[in-house]
This record gives C-alpha cells, sequence and structure tokens, in this order.
C-alpha cells in the first residue's frame, strides 16, 4: 500500500421502520429508499428495523445495479431487522444475538421477539481491511422507569466485546446503528470507552441536519410527539461511530441527517432520520491513541464507567433473582392447590368446582416456572455480563498497581496496547 | 520475541460428566480430579460438564496454588458447563452461545435447556498470543436416527467461524472439547477444513493411552455398555486440535489418555476419557501453510465438505418447515375446536362436556402454538448458517475461476491469505 493513501467512504444509516401492517405507508416508503440509495451511490448502506424478508428482497433487487452485494442478518423468530447494501464485495459476514433482549411476556413490546443483534461484514478495500458492524439495541419505552435498562447495557457489552474481539486484524472500524441510547447514558459511555470509538457527530467540522444532530424529530410526521415531549429538539440515538487501528487515520469529512422530510419529496422515509457520513482514511505513522492514556487511573473515564456498569448489573441481578423467587413461591401454591383440588375431586361434593378450578391452576403453575426459568437465565446472563466487567475492572486496577510506565498497555480496548504488553 | 524461541504446553482435557443428583460418585470423582490437576501441574485445564457452578467454586479453591486464573462460562438456563483453570494470567475472555441446541420438548435429553457455547482464552505467554477455546456440541443419542444431526453440523460450523473470526491476531489457536463428533462426521471435517485445525491424536509420533484414541470406552464402568456395542474399542469423540499462524510452528509431543481407570486409584474420573497433550511451538520462517492448496479445485476436501453441510441443511431447513406447518394445522384445528366448544357451552345441553374439553383445547393451542414459534425459529437458524455456508462456497468458486495463481488466498480458514488477497 502507497505511503500517501487516502480512501473516502461514504456511509448511510437508517432504522427503517419497516413493521408488515403496523408502519404507516411502509411499502412507498421502502421504494423511495431504494432509489434514494440508488441516486446517491454510497458504498455502505446499512439499515435496521427492516423486519419481513420480502422487504429486504425487493430492495436486494432494486439495488443490485449499485450495491451489488448484500446480506440480510437472520436471527430469533421474527428476524433481527438488520441488513446491509455494499457497492464492494463483502468479504465475509457473522453475527452475535444479544444474551437478553427483554422479556418474552411483554408481547406488546416485542424486542424478546426480534433477536436484536449486531452483524459484521469484513470488506477489502485497495489493501485496507474494514470491518462494518450494524447494530440495533433494545429499545426504551420509557425513560423515567426503564424495564429495560440492564439488558441495555448488557447488549452495550456484548457488542463492545464483540466488535473488540473481532476487530483484532481490521484497519479500520465503523459501528452503525440505533443504539436507543442518548449520547451520555451508560451503555453508550461504556461502548465508547472500551472500543475506544469515536462519535461522527461530535467529530465533523462539517455537520448540517437536524439540531444537535438528532435522529428523532417532532419535525418528523411518524413521530409520537406525545414521546418526544421532553425534548424540544429530538433525542440522539443513531450513531455512526469508527475508529482506525494499525497506523491509519480516520477523520469525518461531512456528516449529514434528514430534518423529518424526505430529501427529495418531503415526505419522511422513516421515524428515524437518516445519518450520512463520509470518512476519509489515510495511512499514518504509528503513534499512541490519544485515548490510550485513560486506562489507568483509578477515577480515568473507562474505570468510572465500568463501576457504573457494575452497580446497574448487581441491582439487576438481585431484581431477577426476587423475580425468581417470587414465581418458586407461586410454584409452590400452584401445587398445593393442584393437590387440593385432586382430594376434592376424589372425595366427590364439590366434584364440579374442583374439576373447573384444574385449569387455571396448572395453567398458574405452568406460567409460573415459565416465569422461574427465564427470570434463572436472566440472572445467569446478567451474572456473565458482571463477570466480564469484573475481569476487565480487575486488569485495569492491576496496570495502576503497575505504575504509570505500563499506560500505553491499559487501554483494554485497544488491541495493539494489549499485544504490546507482554511483548 | 528471540529467533530461538520455543515453548512447552502441557494440557488437560475433561468431560467431566459431573450432573448432580445423577452422575455416580460425582462429589469423590470432582475431588479427585482436584488432586490429579494439582500434582500434574498443567499449563491449562479445560472441562466440560461442569454443570453446577458450587463444583467449580470447589475446583477453584482446590486449584488457586497451581492454577490462579480460573473462569465458569454462564450460559442458558443451566449453565454451558465449560470451565477453565489455567496456571497463565487470564488476559481476555468471551463466548459464543450456538443458535440451535436441540429442542425443548426433548426434556429428557436436556440438551436445549443447557445453552451449549464455545469460551475463548486469550493468553499471553512469553510474548506469544495463545486462544484457546473449549467446546461441548450436542450429545448424538442415535447414531442411526440422529435427529441432531442438522443442530450439530449448525453448532461445528459456528464453532468454525467463531474460531476464524476472533483469532485473526492469535500466534497460537488451541481447541479442546467435547465435539459429540467421531473423527469422520460432517461437522468434524467441516470444523477441520474451514479453520485448518489439526488433531492432535492424528499428529503425534508419541501417543499413550486407549486404543484408536477413544476417549469412551467400555473398560469404563461408568460408560453405558449398550450403546457402545457397534464400537468395540469405543469411540472418539473428544479432541485436543490446534494450529499456528503468523511464523509460529506448532507440534504435539505426546498425547495421553486414561483408560478406563483412574491415573492412580484405578476408579475412573468420568465416563469421558481424559486427554493430556504436550504441545511444543517455536518460531517458525514464514512458509505456505500445506492446508492453503486446498481451497480452490471444485472437488477440494474444503469444497466437498461445505456442499455435503449444504445438502444437510437443506433436508433439514424443510424438516423443520414441516414441523411448523404441522403445528399451524393444529393451531387451526384448536381454535375450531374452541369455537365450537364455546357455542355448546353457551347453548346449554352438554355444557358440563363442553367445560370439561376447554382445558385440553387451550392446552392444545398453547402447546401447538409453541412448537410452531420454535420451529420457525429453528428454520431461521438453518437459514442463517445456510447463508453463511453458500457465501463460503461461492468465494471458493470464484477464487476457483481465477485461476490457480489465486490458491494461497484461497484456504478461506487462513486468513494470512485473506489478507494478502488484496494488498
Amino acid at each position: 500500500m502507497k505511503p500517501n493513501f487516502s480512501m473516502r467512504l461514504r456511509v448511510f444509516n437508517l432504522n427503517c421502520w419497516a413493521i408488515p401492517y403496523l408502519s404507516k405507508h411502509r411499502a412507498d416508503r421502502v421504494k423511495r429508499l431504494a432509489d434514494f440509495l440508488n441516486l446517491e451511490s454510497f458504498d455502505l448502506a446499512l439499515l435496521q428495523e427492516v423486519w419481513s424478508e420480502q422487504d429486504f428482497q425487493y430492495l436486494r433487487q432494486k439495488l443490485l445495479p449499485t450495491y451489488p452485494s448484500a446480506h440480510y442478518f437472520r436471527s430469533g423468530i421474527i428476524g433481527s431487522g438488520l441488513c446491509v447494501f455494499s457497492k464492494h464485495p463483502i468479504q465475509e459476514f457473522t453475527q452475535h444475538v444479544y444474551t437478553l433482549n427483554g422479556y418474552p411476556y411483554m408481547i406488546h413490546h416485542g424486542d424478546w421477539f426480534c433477536g436484536k443483534a449486531v452483524g459484521l461484514l469484513v470488506l477489502h478495500l485497495s489493501g485496507l481491511v474494514l470491518n462494518a458492524y450494524v447494530t440495533h439495541l433494545h429499545a426504551e419505552y420509557n425513560r423515567q422507569k426503564d424495564i429495560y435498562l440492564a439488558h441495555r447495557v448488557v447488549q452495550a457489552w456484548e457488542l463492545a466485546h464483540f466488535i473488540h474481539h473481532t476487530s483484532k486484524k481490521a484497519d479500520v472500524v465503523l459501528l452503525c446503528g440505533d443504539l436507543n441510547l442518548h449520547p451520555k447514558d451508560l451503555g453508550c459511555r461504556l461502548l465508547k470507552e472500551w472500543t475506544g470509538l469515536r462519535d461522527a457527530y461530535l467529530e465533523t467540522r462539517d455537520f448540517k441536519g437536524s439540531e444537535e444532530g438528532c435522529t428523532m424529530v417532532p419535525d418528523n410526521c411518524y413521530v409520537n410527539q406525545k414521546e418526544l415531549q421532553p425534548f424540544p429538539c429530538g433525542i440522539r440515538i443513531d450513531y455512526v461511530l469508527y475508529k482506525a487501528v494499525s497506523g491509519f487515520y480516520i477523520s469525518c469529512k461531512t456528516l449529514k441527517t434528514t430534518t423529518g422530510l424526505d430529501p427529495h419529496s418531503g415526505s419522511p422515509l422513516s421515524d428515524h432520520e437518516a445519518l450520512m457520513a463520509t470518512l476519509c482514511v489515510r495511512h499514518s505513522p504509528p503513534q499512541e491513541d490519544p485515548s490510550s492514556t485513560h486506562g489507568a487511573a483509578e477515577n480515568s473515564p473507562l474505570v468510572t464507567v465500568l463501576r457504573e456498569a457494575l452497580t446497574e448489573l448487581d441491582q439487576a441481578v438481585a431484581q431477577a433473582r426476587r423475580w425468581a423467587t417470587c414465581a418458586g413461591y407461586v410454584i409452590g401454591l400452584g401445587l398445593l392447590l393442584l393437590a387440593v383440588l385432586c382430594s376434592l375431586a376424589a372425595g366427590g361434593g364439590v366434584r364440579e368446582v374442583a374439576i373447573l378450578l384444574w385449569t387455571p391452576s396448572v395453567g398458574l403453575l405452568l406460567g409460573a416456572g415459565a416465569v422461574y426459568t427465564f427470570h434463572m437465565q436472566e440472572a445467569k446472563g446478567l451474572c456473565k455480563a458482571r463477570a466480564e466487567l469484573q475481569h476487565v475492572l480487575g486488569r485495569a486496577r492491576e496496570a495502576q498497581d503497575l505504575g504509570p510506565e505500563s499506560q500505553p498497555a491499559l487501554s483494554l480496548g485497544h488491541q495493539e496496547g494489549n499485544r504490546a504488553e507482554d511483548q
């Protein structure tokens, strides 16, 4: 590769809000999206909430001349909703389905059935290895009383962990998607601190679009205006994040968002705003990553955010165990009730009542069994993430004890440092 | 790192068969295992079927002086059963839970509840990066009519894919575990062909232990003799597999198995035999991997095994959809029955019978709904794996079209080749 190597990468990201039968004007919006993507000819288009594989197949057909490579990430019962269209050949792809993703009995929220995931594409662009990730985390339905907070924190952690372990040989890492996290939220900070990914909106000098880079804005006619009432400008929950590793440098030349309207016809493409980034990658002499100095100190951003996440998970584990214990008591009661009913039915007298009550008590027993099992599994998933966080925190502290000379090795998200540590 | 660098690595692998309440002499065997591991002082001990976290905590306490680092991989409802004990600090760990792992209604087999997984440990040994993987695939209950074959093939594929994507910067890759696959089985060939991992038993010149390296032998008193009847010497389903990347060379100096008896007291440690390997890693000038020449030809082992796996998955997808369709019909029937019963109950006459039949028909409906949902999810998981296999096969064919000069780039399991391809 030439020392003056430089490459421009145009990226599109959109949560398409394409739920069959439920999302308004879905077919029309998907058609307009295809026209727009064909017209703009991005290098990569990363989409979320394409819930129907028929919609993906339609887009694939329409986009084939401009984007010859495409992939739909299948998972869960409904699907992950994630898909990608690429102008360049996709060399490899894989995915990770998040361990925790809401509750099956919250049917009206539906996230549990989707199998939310992160998808990875590996592209080789003029000798440069690009790992592009696309994801969609669990939705936030009530910010004041967010019962999914711990699940979203674990998802953000698993996302960071997946990127960390699969990007060790990548030159450039790109993450796009709907994180359902505001920029200062715990999950977002955890993701950024652990991976070293930078936020296109905060980094670029040339931003055009919605106020404060918001990706759900009140001007969008599909948005639930009531939900956005506490946020007059809207909220920023969709991101383009990136970093370069191993002697490359990446910057965001321009970032644009739609502003509640279709870029051409005036009607919006989705209830979310699209993000369009132009990134520039060039060779750079190996240098210490500025973020690699933040790992050691006890009050460094990484250590702080790890501690905060651990506190959150401790509470969530206790909560999951409380639910499992409650369900355990209900199982006990249900068994007792069944025994009583069986003896009543056998003894005659109120036989009819006993037989009638048999159904709800068996239902109660099965339901409580399912709730018990689910929350035990939830506790196990939370404990798994907690063990990973504790390990990373332990390593950060060990490094601190070794003194400042080990500083470059302490950026746990930067594998270059890890490699240097033992050599 | 010095050019004459050389390192010896002693590895222990055992499926411990430690099922609380069910496995015979569990406490005694776990205690003897701990004594044996302490005495032998391996570099790494990788265990499967440690189903109880209490057993892990007991081992952790007893092994602490010899193996200061340990990790238990939590997953599913019961757990993955996987754990590791290491003489060297564990730098990082993560895990992947297999998408498909049997059927929830096969309660007597229980695999579905375990959350079978692959665990990864990253160790830094004298500047060398070692990725050690431990796994346990779905059991084979009936070799003649194996209803889990497709699930095990998908698990083997996901295992290979996980290793491929997470070991790109490793110098040495080690995989130990109970694959529940005979050496010539489709899943085993797929794993070896795609990752380039080599089998310690086939590679070593110094093997001591059970006949043909079997890891379940009739001499073991805990083994179900009836199941082993078709295999007089036993079966080989536990493995130590390895490869070196990026200018290192790895060989297996010695491999030992137990032979149905405890190495000291005479009573076996488990129903499986333990594997004990001494591996030697040394620097070697970069050379073409001998396995990198097998990617292109239409009849190469990789292409052949990919095609075989695709055929298997095609059948499994059809089967899963058939089950889902059947369940769909039952749902329809259940709804019809419910409607009839409701009208009978409302109309009087056979009201009592109608009310009595209400319970089983609701049960039928819910059961069929669960079966439908499960098999739709199964079909999605199978389609995901099929898409990945098709992509790899497509790339192998593209490479073939490019002619023999592209041969070094075609070993899809060897990321060195992939990198070279575009540079």
